[in-house]
């Protein structure tokens, strides 16, 4: 069974972490939420307690299943590292140093990473490499001297795969689904989630 | 300010939950959540301590903001009441005769209910004349002698907006914004979302 890792943090974009995780447990990947305290917040130490709830953009509290540790999150442990938007909530995940090392730990063990809306900001910070990815329109200024930046719904750059925004988290998740269990388990999930007809995703 | 009341229970869909809740509050609708709790874990009385985390369909946790109340939760106090989906957690909300009261008494003053996925089992549990509805496909059966069966992604009888699945839970929440709040406030909210540009809604 693939696994999969997704990071939050207060202020994470409530339909960009939700519509993934959901996706995701749908297709069989086993998923797990780890939320990413503010630095300002307390020291950089792991907690050893449950942690609290996660605020998300739009005021919804969801329970993250653990807090981030690097021994507990690398590649070694998850197939696909899921980096959501949110503006407050990617600037915690894009600004800690646990997430940068963990995005290019990823890679680096050709393990998949996935950045949506604010959240490709991580790809910046973890000092990728240029090449093709996307974000939601507001970051793009931020982004586009050091990548080649694209305006696809989504973009798949070797294990990269970034996306825009809400609108866009379907075919996001669909696109991971498909990279990590195959076309066909993409269509068993979207089918029974009754799509209007012409949706192009 | 426009208001409005999403309820959910153990096994509502989160995404139904999630999208409807996040698009509102981006149109400026004041949001309340409500858990309504499983027959069989207490009496009806309402709770007076903080909810438990409702435990989705898909094992993400959220923590409502408040127990449903029939007092506190009337349509007096909201411009519109939402019921989403999920096998379990509708059949919880359906089942409520809490609920069903709230539904009835919604539409007798002239206020908004939305119904989606399974959740629109609600308008046959609380007996609602025959009507253009729909719902998800897999509780096609149990609606279609009572009601005017339709498989539009959304669909506006009177006060009652029904819809079919987590993939229609935008569409949904769009045409709930524009009825509550103008057809402008729908672009505005949409528009930042990003969707891929021949999205049909």
């Amino acid at each position: 069974m693939p696994s999969a890792l997704i990071l939050m943090a207060d202020g994470t974009e409530e339909m960009e972490f939700t519509i993934p995780y959901d996706t995701f447990v749908r297709a069989g990947i086993s998923c797990t939420s780890a939320f990413v305290p503010a630095p300002d917040t307390d020291g950089s130490e792991p907690h050893t307690v449950s942690p609290p709830f996660c605020k998300g953009s739009r005021g919804i509290n969801i329970q993250p299943d653990t807090y981030l540790e690097r021994r507990k999150c690398g590649p070694d442990h998850f197939d696909l590292l899921v980096i959501p938007g949110g503006a407050k909530g990617a600037e915690t995940l894009s600004q800690s140093s646990v997430v940068q090392e963990l995005v290019r730990d990823y890679l680096d063990h050709d393990k998949f990473v996935g950045m949506i809306c604010a959240g490709s900001l991580a790809a910046l910070t973890s000092k990728l490499p240029k090449q093709r990815l996307t974000s939601h329109p507001s970051v793009r200024t931020q982004l586009e001297k050091n990548f080649d930046y694209s305006e696809d719904s989504v973009v798949i750059s070797g294990k990269l795969v970034t996306s825009r925004g809400p609108g866009t988290a379907f075919p996001f998740a669909f696109t991971l689904v498909e990279l990590l269990c195959g076309t066909a388990k993409r269509e068993e999930v979207r089918s029974p989630m009754a799509f209007p007809l012409s949706t192009p995703f």
